[in-house]
């Protein structure tokens, strides 16, 4: 009885997923998996429901059920409001709960490097909430400017800032549901009018991928109608406005919807293992994913700062989290034998990002494709990591749907307007 | 070209549906459809979005994408403020809309027969909001009982007000989920005590449907572990409790979830023509489902209230709205043709409601069914009106996995818990 040991992981994230899925085989341990939301949320795909492609049923799926038949797995969904590791203790409100070890896995927010102000101008993208608030903002702006055509040049013109991944996959996005999925459904508006800006501080689109893909990203993306500006930094946000700076000069550019996909930060949780002033303010951890002065303590995927033997912060992405958590359970299982720890090590596969219908870059370790191709491996790799086989068959079918009809699966603004007193 | 004649139709319900389709046939009409959301609801799927079973958009279809193909008609998302039968204009916030001819078929909401305040602490089931607020009230309430399995018992009641489709098809989905569907996922509770409470001030559940068929559903219901109170009268409601009157005397009730389904009542326009003051406030309508004063002035379904030969208002549910829908499509075009309109007759097809896995009732225009049979025709049935391709295949395949497995698809509290600063 006494040999049980509890494992705490705490975010139900890629990391702390695998992390779980590992644990669970070994019957001589208890494993606890708390979470603020009651589901995994398969975040890349996070915004095809922020452009009404899919509903948030596809990419969230319950952790209970993931879990449903690991006996020794329980899940909470609650919130960590702080870690005391003298006393190997996790604090949940007015609770507490006593870990043999910790593995930290919380994930990584919208950040804003200090301008925390612009959080209320902008919308990020790391949420379900997050997706359903860009659906409702981006259908409404149509809705609305079918209303009032006259003022529909401002009503639907959309910033997105950051060139990143989440960016590009965004612009794309809205550049089809703007061009083809709607643009017959409406009288009185041409929704291929539609101006779509992504401005990206650097010199490229998606500064880690090699230059020519981050070239063929940029002319696609302007093909699509795209207006792409780089080395553009952005001074500052007020309601409907961004100030940027250029090699030109200092302007400002109007929009009806701003979002923000230019930085994350790690979650916070009070007094957390030295959190680093990186910024990110990531976790700093040792080669085992763990403290140094509290061996029993691991900190994975996003919110942790793993360096290589480079000494270079392994990238904020879902294989480097999920290979983590692996890892973290590997280790603590072998650890629990009498095994001496290994350092980890990332594998490169690969990564990816889809510019539209048909088109898609992807860089894996010994070639790069573009294009169609590409394209079919985006599918073919975001179908097969995605948990859950009703989800797998219901995004499929989605996707199957809307390349052969151009349609939007998802279209519902869930609220009603609500003009008159009642 | 002044041939062209202006239709206007408030609502995108079953009736109003209906009446777009048959008149966007006529070019010699121009169609206008007004609608608070910016889609279709198939209402009857409305509880399986309250129990987790489907998502929004399986359910909801944006009027846009159902019409698009209809040239002459569109569509606006906005909300009528006014109706100016003198003039005949429509009014929008500060603008204003004529027509030659107007269908209201604004349909219904919750009512509460004059107990405004006990909105406050009830949920009703009309809207899409509704569902998802008692999808997160359902599921929050077991992710707090694992959190507090000392106050599982409490946590984890329901009560359910009114014995009508809604109130059975909810009890009946309630029990399945807490007794099958999530009740291996929790560790420290045991999900299948929850208490699940029907109320109905009447005699019988179903009080529409035949004896017998109300007979079988409610000792159906109490085998799925369903508490059924009849002849319960609510006289009052307050924060997590109900008052009511039985034979026996009176009593409180506690439950931590409490659901309206008691009653509806018409959707309120301001100035609207002749709201008469039946329980319902709907409008009076003549045997041509117009306005005798105003016979230019149509209002079908829920919104209007319709005598049979008997003087019998048509109860409100879709068939009659769709019916409707088309006689005044089909009225108007004869009209325009210079032929005398008939009087309007009602079909009844059949009703039916689901009790639960493999169970049903149906009622027929000649015979009865229950159990495996009703609830295969309930399937196929609400599969076969469905409107959208996309949403009939999305719905056939939860329901199958849902069937094979046990499993409900869309388990996604889409808010997560905020207990700490940040």
């Amino acid at each position: 009885m006494d040999n049980v040991k509890h494992v705490v992981i705490i975010g139900a994230g890629f990391g702390g997923l695998q992390a779980v899925k590992k644990l669970s085989k070994n019957k001589n341990l208890r494993i606890s998996l708390i979470d603020r939301t009651n589901h995994h949320l398969f975040q890349p795909l996070l915004y095809q429901v922020a452009t009404a492609v899919l509903s948030p049923a596809d990419i969230a799926i319950p952790s209970r059920s993931l879990t449903e038949n690991m006996k020794n797995v329980t899940v909470f969904m609650d919130e960590v409001t702080g870690i005391d590791k003298v006393n190997k203790q996790i604090i949940l409100g007015n609770r507490k709960m006593s870990y043999d070890y910790l593995i930290i896995s919380a994930g990584s927010r919208t950040g804003y490097f200090g301008h925390n102000d612009w959080k209320k101008y902008s919308t990020g993208l790391k949420h379900l909430t997050d997706a359903l608030e860009i659906r409702k903002r981006l259908l409404m702006s149509f809705e609305q400017a079918e209303n009032n055509p006259e003022k529909s040049s401002g009503l639907m013109k959309y910033v997105i800032i950051g060139g990143g991944p989440t960016g590009v996959e965004l612009a794309g996005s809205i550049a089809e549901l703007s061009r083809f999925i709607i643009r017959k459904d409406f009288r009185n508006i041409d929704t291929s009018k539609a101006e779509i800006i992504l401005i990206e501080g650097g010199p490229d689109l998606l500064p880690s991928f090699n230059r020519e893909l981050s070239v063929y990203t940029k002319r696609k993306l302007e093909e699509r109608g795209v207006n792409v500006m780089l080395n553009t930094r952005v001074q500052n946000i007020e309601e409907k406005k961004i100030f940027v700076k250029t090699s030109e000069g200092e302007k400002s550019i109007d929009a009806n919807i701003i979002i923000w996909a230019a930085g994350v930060e790690s979650v916070y949780i009070e007094n957390s293992p030295e959190i680093k002033s990186d910024r990110q303010n990531r976790i700093e951890v040792n080669s085992y994913c763990s403290l140094d002065e509290y061996p029993e303590v691991f900190a994975i995927g996003d919110i942790a700062n793993f360096r290589d033997e480079n000494g270079k912060p392994l990238p904020g992405v879902s294989p480097v989290a999920m290979q983590q958590g692996r890892y973290a359970a590997r280790t603590i299982t072998d650890e629990l034998k009498g095994r001496p720890r290994k350092p980890f090590r990332y594998f490169f596969k690969g990564s990816m990002a889809t510019i539209g219908r048909k088109d898609a870059v992807a860089e894996f370790k010994f070639f790069r494709l573009t294009g169609f191709l590409a394209w079919l491996s985006w599918l073919f790799i975001h179908l097969i990591y995605q948990v859950g086989f009703k989800n797998k068959i219901s995004i499929l079918i989605t996707w199957i749907w809307s390349y052969l009809t151009f349609g939007a699966g998802a279209r519902v603004i869930q609220e009603p307007i609500r003009r008159r007193k009642t």
